[in-house]
Parts: C-alpha cells; structure tokens; sequence
C-alpha cells in the first residue's frame, strides 16, 4: 500500500473507530438493537467511505472538526446497513462477511432486518446533528438520500438481485455498478468536497474521481471474487460464479476486466491531476487509487 | 366518524393521494423497485399520519404550502416501508395488509425488503428536498430519524418480535407501544407543529396529544384485532394471539383494554382544551380521537 494512505489511515482509522463506538454505545434504547447494530458496525472493514471524505476535506485544505467528523462517520452506518441486508438469506445468503459470521447467523433474520433498518435512520440521524452549517447539512441529507435510495444503491441492489442467473450486456452492469456500489462512493467524496467548501469547478473533478474510483472498486471487487482465497476475502471467494452473478471477469473475461480497471484508475488519475490544476491537493485522493494494487 | 373530521379528510386525502402519486412516479430508475415500492404506498391506507400533520399546521392557522404537502407526506413513505418489512416472513409474516396481498407475497422477499429500504430513504430525500427554512428542514430531519431510528420504531419492532411468546408487565408493553407505533404518530403531530413555528409552551400540547393519540391508536388495534373479523381488518384477525404477541387484551383483558382506551382518549382530549387555551384550533386534532369510535 501507498505510504501516503498508510499513514493517512494510521491517523484517521482509529479516530473513525473511536467515535462510531462512542456514539453507537448510546443510539438504541434496546439492548438486543444495540448489539445487532454494534457488532456489524464493528466487524472490521477499511472505513473506506468516511476516509474519502476525510481525505477530500483535507485535500481542500480545511479543518476537520468534530462536526465533519460526525458527518463523514455517518456514511459508515448506511453502507454496514447495506452489508447486512446484502447477506440476508433472501439476497446473497452469505454466511461469513469479514471473517466473521453475518448478522443474521448470529442474531437471526428479524433482528438483522431490523439493525439494518436502524442504521439506516442512524446514518441520516448523525448527519442532521453534525453541528454544521444549516446549507451544508441540508445538502449532505439530500445528496445521501439520493446515494442510498431508489434511484441509487437500492436500485442497484435490486437490478443486481433481478438479473441474477440472467447475462447481461457489460454497458448494463456498468450501470448496476454505478448505483450499487459507485453512488456511496461517490456520495462519500462529494461529501467531503462540499464540507471542504469546493468551488464549482472542483466539485466536477471530484466528481469525475468519485464516479471512477466506485467503478474501479467494483471491478477490483469482482476481480478478487474470481481470484482470491477464503482467507484474503474473508467471505466465501468464488460466490460470484456458484450463483450466477453478472461480474465483468464474466462477461468480458479476466485480462478484458483487469483492463476495465486500469482505465478506470488511469480515469481517476486524470481527475486528481484535474485537481491539482484547480488548486487542490489531489495526491491524498490519488493515494487511494493504491487500493486497487496487487 | 365525526362530521369535521370526514370534511378534513375529504379535502385532503385526495391531495395526499396525488402527490404520493406524481412524485413516486419519477423517483425510482429500476422499474421493478419502483412498481414494488407504489404498490405498497397505493395500497390504501387512512393516510393517518399526513393528516395529523397537515391538522396541526391548520390547527395554528398557517397556510399548507407545497412544501408543507411534500414534507408532510415523507412520513406515510416511512411508514409504508415499515409496514413492508414487519410483514416479512422472518416478521410477522402476513400474506394479506389492507385486503391486498403483501409486498414480499407479490414481489419476493428480495424486492420487499428493497423496496423498505428504498421508501425509507426515499422519505428522507423527499423531507430534504422541501423548500422550507432550513432550520425547520433540519428539525423536521433530526426528528423523523429518531422517530424511526434505534431509539423509536425500530426499537419498539426488535422488543416486539423479541417477546412475542413471553409474557411481559403492562408497562412494558406501554414502553414497547410507545416506541413501535407511537414514536411515527408522535413524529406527524410535532412535524406539523414545527412548520406551524408553534411555541414552546404549545409544543408541549402538541407533543402530550401525539403521545396519547398514539397510545390510544395501538391499543384500538389490539382490541380490534381480537373482536373485528378479516373483512374488517382488511388482514388476517386474531393473529396476535396465535402467534403469542403481547396485546391489552391479553394482559388485562378486554374491559380493562377498552377501559385504557378511554383513559388514553380523555388524555388526549385534555391536551386539545390545553391547545385551545394556548390559541391553538384543537378541535380539528380533537376530531381525530373519532378514530376509535364503535
């Protein structure tokens, strides 16, 4: 991994941790809510999305406080919702995520539908309490409401549950792709960008970084499905393939997908240099694109 | 039901009606989601929640704009999708709501739990969107998530589901009662007394009839759960006992259930001749309590 990420990471990681668990030790007024919520939240994971808000907000040069702090620790809640209700046995019926047992094996169903649900409202609840300007909040809202519903990651998850087991033209799952996973992603860099005070012209690269780096991801995702052990994915590899999911390695086969991602990095690249002539510091956004090496 | 209420809803409803309508026309892009989603939302329903909050706002004598109709009308999307979901087979598993067949029974489980995530988002993105003050927006905001959230109806469902079969004391079910289904009517109530820009001293009118009504609401149903027949109910009766759900009736009994009701009703009329003191029209809201007539 990049230096530069590593070392972004190692200060910001823990930060990130420190006040999800702080918070989330308070947000239910239900012990078996809190739990359910509490241990997916705390499974793991990269915190990927709340560092790229992070990151673009430090790329602007601006402070973070602990309003932008809560603010971008927010996404975290809507995208471990996602998680658990993606691993449903009624979706992919997955029963390890991050090495550990999903949800609804430990909790069962009901409960697991039910944290999701709770995350969810938490997510938009953490948002509209961040002590930020009045304009600022009511956009983060509007722009994650848009992110996460139906004509974002929701309808993603639907087209990708309805076209299960059926092959679709490559132009289709791009599209599946950029609302499945892409609209967060990109949410998540806007998010910082508009807490980070980005003028118009910076909010179009941003954009252009955040729409190129969630296509990179899935990509790299799918990649991995096809390629990677047990033990490196931390869920079942190969799932992908057993049930019939549309994946770019499929339709397109593994070189063709390998250079799908590369364009799509090369893609991001080109918007951090855009960046950088627009006066922002693009390397930290730059730095992610290290993700999706080796 | 009482004369000032039927004119209210006759004016209302369809207006209700037409906006859930035209907007939910355009707020999907995957079309199976979109129709999943509308099929829940126009499958009837009293519109309950919009009303309350449209009666209040005319209770303090302001105009019901088209923002005030939009963010309004944001709640009955919440509570559709939470309908969706205690629906779901790991819930209550009901094959019939308002005498239509539920959502997951139409569309799958897949889609159902989808098209719940997507209206509770979608809620959100309708409330943001709303061209109100920005102050209010965000009130309005804060509100709706912990109404809905780990503190309020997601609560109340995971105690539901997780004593169904265990006997539990009065007060508990209050407690449970109070997060389950009060915390959304309590929401509508204060929605309304928000954009009306009510005072402190009213609010708190405003918030002990919301927190009545809703009492009053929840234990009507268990009683009409267990004396109405399915055509009345418009979904299978009896059911809460069957499954062993906690219910008035069971817990006390039907006289002393009907005996709550009434003291939940005097309290919430109370709180109307409190408003009226404050200046406040209670008479409309007042007419609400008509709901649990006969």
């Amino acid at each position: 991994m990049n230096k530069q990420l590593r070392s972004f990471e190692q200060e910001y990681v823990p930060k990130i941790n420190q006040l999800l668990d702080e918070k989330l030790a308070t947000s239910a007024n239900q012990p078996l809510l809190g739990q359910s919520m509490a241990y997916s939240v705390k499974a793991g994971g990269k915190r990927l999305r709340p560092l790229l808000t992070l990151a673009a907000i430090v790329s602007l040069n601006k402070e973070i406080t602990s309003a932008e702090m809560q603010a971008a620790v927010a996404v975290e809640l809507l995208h471990t919702y996602s998680l658990i209700h993606d691993d449903l046995p009624a979706m992919d019926n997955d029963d390890l995520r991050r090495g550990q047992s999903t949800n609804h094996k430990v909790f069962g169903e009901d409960i697991a539908i039910l944290a999701g649900d709770g995350l969810q409202a938490l997510a938009f609840d953490w948002l509209a309490t961040a002590p930020l300007d009045a304009s600022i909040t009511i956009r983060l809202v509007q722009k994650l409401a848009v992110a996460a519903g139906p004509k974002g990651m929701v309808a993603g998850q639907v087209e990708d549950v309805s076209t299960t087991g059926k092959r679709i033209p490559l132009v289709q799952l791009q599209a599946l792709h950029k609302r499945k996973t892409g609209a967060l992603l990109e949410y998540a860099v806007m998010a910082g960008a508009t807490m980070g005070h980005a003028t118009a012209e910076q909010s179009q690269h941003f954009a252009r970084f955040g729409a190129a780096f969630g296509l990179a991801f899935q990509i790299y995702d799918d990649i991995l499905d096809e390629t990677a052990t047990a033990e490196q994915l931390g869920k079942t590899p190969n799932k992908d393939e057993v049930e019939g999911k549309n994946t770019y390695p499929r339709l397109i086969g593994l070189p063709a997908a390998r250079q799908a991602l590369n364009a799509s990095i090369e893609d991001a690249r080109q918007a951090c240099d855009a960046l950088l002539d627009s006066g922002v510091d693009g390397n930290i956004l730059s730095a992610f694109l290290s993700y999706f090496e080796g």
